[in-house]
């Protein structure tokens, strides 16, 4: 069998489906897409991609399923959805989860169409061959997808609570930012990994296990994925992405399927994003006008959606009278704590972490206390926008 | 400056100071007194001894020192401490604490007659080598000792909610046993130390930080410290250290001041203690007869001292007609949580982690949920006497 | 004092210098220059930058620095120059320096008038920014940069057989890729480093340490650097860079300061380079058509220069009767040894590792007998213009 | 399946034939046999043992069964053989071996008698619970014994060029001692080995493969397996040893059969022998009064037998005239390089390392110029020690 070197799972043998499928565009491109995107401003060495994190889901799956039992044809659905299950992600990955959604009504995790090669745009890569490649290794598109979306009792493996992406995730971002929170034991979860009823269980012993990787998910939160540089560049990059789709003619499925690079191409090449374009690439970001606690946020404010939060930004930089687009208003989701209904046996019966493990009440009301809404602006216009930004949104001081 | 190699800080440069306490036969001693005594029957690698780790505290010390500005004597008081901190041990460190606390009245971290040369035994090595290093350096050994009992302002680097000590074991024993959850950010810890008002504190931005070190070793505790076959061990080395002391000539002083090797010996050697040295030694161990849950086991069991204790096992020896060394009650304390009275800045106030993170709770209230009582008993007589144990203890089944 | 987390060397304190100095656009592009180009393709992680390469080589040499007791100006002097090593790559770093040698006449370390901010076009940085941050400083352009090209005896640091560029990037290369052959023993290195008659040298038993080092970049050469899927992605790329430069308005010293991102656009948006952009953006390259060994290739192949093997192509193309840009010949330099003239004191003489050394012969041999002349093509191609290759370049079948 | 953590494996499931085996005295005695000795007194974080390195074993030698398609009875008695494979060390591993082999002329791989239950020594383990085992689970031992040293075409994987031994021995050294040249790329060994005309080689393109598990153990060898420290204390154990034998009741097959701390108890219970105890337990070890190139040494000195070194010693302690202890002489084998013969694949041929490799000839060569005849006695006999050495041993000065 082939093998390819990974940085974190060493030697990570690949079948010939798997060969077959790294070689089309479509996982190519992930190569050009990196699994942290604004994250490397802050932890300057987090420049893996999503294609080396594909693979290494790819690995844990395998082990998974050996140590499931799982094998034959539904093993290896498995495996082409566990290669495949981010080729849906957009450029910057989580960054344009949201124009995508509000512009194709379409999540990251359905990739039917995809697969099936019917998405049609100008610039996208020849997707038909993904769709080539499952035909001729007898595999259904539509069976495939449905598992990167969770579906089904294999479907948990992919994405659910203790899929094998949070494990391969976790580790990698560990390993390239050096923030050493993330390193799970993921070798015991997949050794520790059952069926039971349908559901996707941990074996006895194993709440410990469960609790470690779910405080390692909520450490590597507050002091990696939600980084308030990496906030800022995440919020100057998304509106500079609405700001290219509203200005020029380019089409969501193009901008959709762009890598990191093509993205800030564009962005540079329009006159309207040139300077969030020059800005990222040489880490001259906003910085914070206002940062504040749940607690000193009006629940509206919270409860804004996407317009609502724009019409804010218009009203502040009209107060603060400075341009429209030096005023950004971040005011992020709760941080979902899905691994808390990882269930695990404990006296031979099936529960909830939730309901097993004291930590959880305890990381809930940590994620809620590090909450912060954040204002952003260009360095000299900080202290206006500032003041803007408490009288319009009515922060407390 | 010399220096000495290390599988977890790499190179350990090593100042004339210490490289003269190095060679003393009481740091040597420790290079036979394993770090994790036990722990080793659950997790084979884990053989790495006090003399390692001592190295590595040292290193640390003088990292923490130059990161707080810190230098001249009294910084060679600290890195004599840090090195020293540990020579109090007694064979199988804390195995055998409670023994030397009983006999002797004196804590592991009591090394000012150790210091000083003062102290007298047939078998102990030439102790008053640690004076004669200590005074041709221009060091007082009451100050030196003072600081490893955590005393003072510089006394919270070497025993306390934030001393390099707990950072060197935690990472340590990660490497050692393959269980990750120890590996904790130390470098940032160490750069984020400052005195405020004589007090050790992190500075702004390190709840997270102090959080992770937290959970780290509440993990550490639950699946490497109390393992349970960890557990029943150190209950069959202590039963036995105590039958030896009691059944034979030698002196709690000598005993105190053993390796782990010559305490072995010891055992083998008595009468009343072979076959627990035996066991010990091809981990053939007892068996857990009973394994109780906080709210199943009566207050007065769990408040029981240490002759409440062996009276328990005496009687349910008798109750279940077993030999009375065949009996084993092991109640723990409830494990400590020093770390959450760390303090941290938190917007320019000194706070308490316990004031400030919401994980403390929850991982105190797991803490009590993970404890149990534990009875041992061999193999072949697990079933009778875990029938007593239940009726002698009031242990509901 | 700052910091900034590294994959490698976990906590890099940063001082005001570094800090102001990483805040500008030449070093910020670094951000988007990868330290190992086309190696990604065949070991996807490594994925690393020439930013954090050299903050590592910053970090390295304040410890080569601490370890050889220089500080004061001269110090700084070396920091910036350790930090700013590399500014002078182009984009792909030693994949375009051929073409920028020929066209500019000037080799990646010749960064003087780059740091005095005299360097001229369009799209560049505003990298008089540099000059201004080593005026504020008190740095002379001109020493700096002199130490990046090696001069004087700090230079040996930066740029000479014991330099910190080779420590960090052997060790960074082995971390990103996962080949274990470059993990060096550089704390060891760090502390031998002596000075003496001016000359850089390893202090007394440190044969085997410098050895090491030679071992591994030979060893990290065959299976990384020179491994033929690179080499033939890189060939293609720097052939595409000549139509580029050949077929539009493009300057050359725009070219060599765009970063990896910004050529490769440049190539999609030449019509006589987009085929190549599309391949290397896909990994969709050309094939081997010709791999032969030494001994096999007519000397005066072996010395073409780069007119003469341009040459060699078309003709081979008009043979085999495929288009121009359908042959690329590969003939690599032999790999350079500098390390073979490093010094180490051995029986308190100074020698040459070469001289102390019999393996320094063993692994000159092994190089040699790895030496492959490729020729490449598309695979559709790869019959008839290896029978022409063979028939044009004289090569032995 | 069961699992055990392990220091450098990770999780190694462990199949019921090994947590039988496991489980027997035999091998729950190698936990008191060091790994690497007397390393450890110049390593100190080398306390690994031959329990963990034999399941590291064992784990690999999984891996090498898959990767070759070896399954059933046969993978079943390779799987003992590599868990067993050091079953028949004595205490102090290699340390002992010269004495076991004069006084029982049996060497380490010779495990027939011991499997099958037939060895009888007063102290000894019960060791006829391995033959037990082995019968319950079908095994024969004379097949598993045979395999363990070396014999037929399985054999090579326990004990040959590329045996699975020297695979776990050389990363896990590295990864205890914290000297990186150990860290070979055994995944990529395990998954290149084939049978050839039932020979064990390496598939094609793995020459660099080879050379690296070759450069590795060189490497090792100087800095860390043949340290001077080590060599001395070394020899003052195996002197000891035989002083042990020769002046006490010891039978030698009890003594084979000892664990560490049971060798260095007896010494100390032996007058003839406790100051050697005292000085390797408290590392205060005799220094070199001779330290020899092999040019400066008479090939009769070489080529000296145990009983003419013996001579040599006593000799020398007469001319200068210090106790007959005082004075020990080293001169070590040639290292060995049993990896030139590795066969590897070359344009599909079957080639020996040593005839592809140009390495191989440097790396004898500098094993040849590493070589040391060594001399040692306590520091305070050092000059006169060296002066008589050199007179009686006739080496030039």
């Amino acid at each position: 069998m082939k093998a390819i070197k990974d940085s974190v799972h060493d030697h990570v043998p690949v079948c010939d489906l798997a060969a077959d499928l790294l070689d089309t565009p479509a996982l190519q491109r992930l190569r050009h897409v990196k699994q942290l995107s604004t994250v490397r401003l802050v932890y300057p060495s987090a420049n893996h991609t999503r294609f080396e994190h594909s693979l290494g889901v790819y690995h844990l799956a395998r082990r998974a399923l050996d140590s499931l039992g799982v094998d034959g044809e539904r093993a290896k659905t498995v495996r082409a959805a566990a290669l495949l299950h981010d080729v849906g992600h957009g450029p910057y990955g989580h960054q344009t989860e949201g124009i995508i959604q509000r512009r194709l009504g379409r999540h990251h995790d359905e990739v039917g169409d995809l697969l099936a090669g019917d998405q049609r745009a100008d610039d996208r890569p020849a997707d038909d061959r993904l769709a080539a490649v499952l035909a001729s290794h007898g595999l259904d598109p539509g069976e495939v997808a449905a598992l990167v979306s969770g579906e089904g009792k294999l479907g948990q493996l992919v994405a659910g609570e203790l899929d094998v992406d949070r494990m391969d995730y976790l580790v990698r971002d560990a390993h390239h930012t050096g923030v050493p929170y993330g390193t799970i034991d993921y070798s015991r979860l997949l050794a520790a990994l059952r069926f039971r009823d349908g559901d996707l269980v941990l074996s006895e012993g194993n709440v410990r296990t469960a609790e470690g990787t779910l405080v390692a998910r909520a450490l590597m939160n507050a002091t990696v994925y939600r980084h308030h540089v990496s906030r800022i560049a995440g919020a100057m990059l998304e509106r500079a992405g609405e700001r290219l789709l509203d200005s020029t003619g380019l089409d969501a499925e193009t901008f959709a399927r762009m890598t990191d690079d093509r993205l800030l191409g564009a962005l540079r090449d329009c006159d309207a994003t040139a300077d969030a374009a020059r800005r990222l690439e040489r880490r001259d970001l906003y910085k914070r006008a206002m940062w504040a606690k749940r607690e000193a946020v009006p629940d509206a404010v919270v409860a804004a959606d996407h317009e609502e939060v724009r019409a804010f930004e218009r009203e502040i930089a009209d107060v603060a009278d400075v341009a429209p687009e030096a005023v950004l208003v971040d005011a992020p989701d709760d941080p979902g704590m899905p691994e808390t209904s990882t269930r695990v046996v404990v006296d031979g019966e099936v529960r909830r972490l939730a309901d097993e493990s004291p930590v959880v009440e305890g990381l809930r009301a940590a994620g809620r206390a590090q909450w912060r809404l954040g204002v952003y602006a260009p360095e000299e216009r900080v202290p206006e926008v500032g003041a803007a930004a408490e009288r319009v949104l009515g922060v407390e001081a």
